[in-house]
């Protein structure tokens, strides 16, 4: 799996994954107001808002990019409404020859991440068929749990050909707290990075493992030693854009030939017509504002590569 | 929402929850088959057969029991179909007068939490509108962002007076791989707790904070400093019977009065039915195992307070 990601991103030169974590702040009116006029200020009201806005974003940039990163929580705060948008969301990606990193960071002790490694990655059986609950080509997960919490969800990477991405150090202010408490004189971050190479150790595909892992644009310094470490691992890294870093901040997350790092951004892209930058396209044509956002986010990586 | 935990839990003399977490292969095969005939071998079969299940258990378990615990993967993992029967479950033990603790062990960066926690816990703004997504009492938030990614679920809680339980020391075999590690000579789930105990400070209700904590059976020495370091927080408490703790290990996670610990049991209770103490009601009458199985677990606790 991590190798068709590795090709996309060299076909389009686009190391690029695009958040589709749509609030409904960020969902121009006339969508929303279409949208509560046919199903109601309603759970299926907001999820139809979510999915044309999705749909939208997805047909202005799937040409210029390998990679989207749907959110799962930005839907499940919809209950089952808002879950089958991110189900239809996953396919339709899918569909225009996107790969999907389902972004839901689930991780439990063993048996229990062997149900969600099957409903997000694999496929679950049912009598003799096998069936598919969300069919995404990765996720990511939480290590909190060690290894038997993590290895159901590598174990399937294995079976079916499919990748995650290991929360390592997360781009959020306050992700220091446990993650950089030192241990034997080492960061928390550094020994589960350590276990996510053992982990992806028999799970390669080409060059980089399918167990990648998450590694925040916001912390330069720390993922300069992660990137040391983990030298056949490829980065998901969240925090470009709107979470504080930049292009510079994120060269210490590729390796030198280009590759190892896919840099996430979300509100940057799929609310870029609220930014004065790209205020000229307005709201009735944020979906070209996005589509101009990707390509000067593209432009922008490219330039420390 | 935890003093309402606490009074059902004097009042039932059950300082328990029944782990609603089904497999398929727990579910008696008059069940699973009936379904098949509805629905055909199809996710929605397979829900159909966990939602017939788990209302016969809970009809034959709820006069005893103050809460139950559905593990959403065990529905995740047939997508759309068994997040549905997920939403009825917990509609329905609602209806039956239970507290639900949904176990779904999320969390993420701030904005992300959020919206986990409107669509678990609270209410989500539709236009003028408020409207619920999974309506649980209670879930359980994984700590590894650290504060800005559980500040978001304890905000919910104390606007609506929910609960939280926090992943502090798991009850699986690796847990401590990362807990377990020392900084500054603590180990790690001892920070988590302390941290705990600060975001439960402010989301008081009664004697004990809406904010608890899961501490496995299965380290019953880790426990009793748990307990200490944390005298106002509720304990969920995993790992009882099929995972190996025992009551005696449970006694650890009480305060003297009795009271500060909420005891899971999912397979040893759900799956009675296939233990030899209990073969004798046979896979039509599984649900009387499980009634004779949460009262059995009821005096095996008890004996030890």
């Amino acid at each position: 799996m991590i190798s068709q990601l590795v090709q996309k991103i060299q076909k389009t030169k686009a190391p690029i994954c695009v958040g589709l974590d749509p609030m409904l702040s960020y969902i121009p009116s006339h969508i929303v107001q279409n949208a509560f006029k046919e199903f109601g200020e309603t759970l299926e009201g907001a999820a139809e808002a979510v999915w044309q806005f999705n749909k939208e974003i997805v047909d202005s940039t799937y040409d210029l990019i390998p990679s989207v990163k749907p959110q799962i929580a930005m839907y499940e705060q919809f209950g089952i409404e808002g879950l089958k948008i991110y189900a239809r969301t996953v396919e339709y990606c899918k569909k225009k020859g996107l790969l999907v990193i389902g972004d839901v960071k689930r991780g439990d002790i063993g048996s229990t991440s062997s149900a969600y490694a099957v409903g997000h990655l694999g496929k679950v059986k049912v009598g003799s068929n096998v069936c598919s609950g969300f069919d995404t080509d990765f996720i990511t997960v939480n290590p909190y749990l060690g290894t038997d919490g993590v290895k159901p969800f590598v174990d399937v990477c294995r079976e079916e050909d499919r990748g995650l991405f290991v929360l390592v150090k997360t781009s959020n202010p306050s992700s220091g707290e446990f993650q950089d408490r030192l241990i034997d004189g080492r960061p928390l971050y550094e020994l589960v990075a350590e276990k996510v190479v053992e982990w992806g150790a028999d799970c390669m595909d080409g060059t980089y493992s399918n167990v990648g892992a998450v590694v925040g644009a916001t912390y330069p310094e720390m993922s300069k030693i992660l990137r040391k470490l983990m030298p056949h691992t490829y980065f998901l890294v969240p925090g470009y854009g709107a979470q504080g870093g930049t292009a510079k901040d994120l060269a210490n997350c590729f390796n030198e030939d280009g590759l190892g790092a896919v840099v996430n951004s979300s509100r940057g892209i799929i609310a870029a017509y609220k930014q004065e930058k790209y205020a000229k396209f307005g709201p009735e044509h944020f979906a070209e504002a996005s589509r101009q956002a990707v390509m000067d986010m593209i432009a922008d990586i490219n330039s420390v590569l």
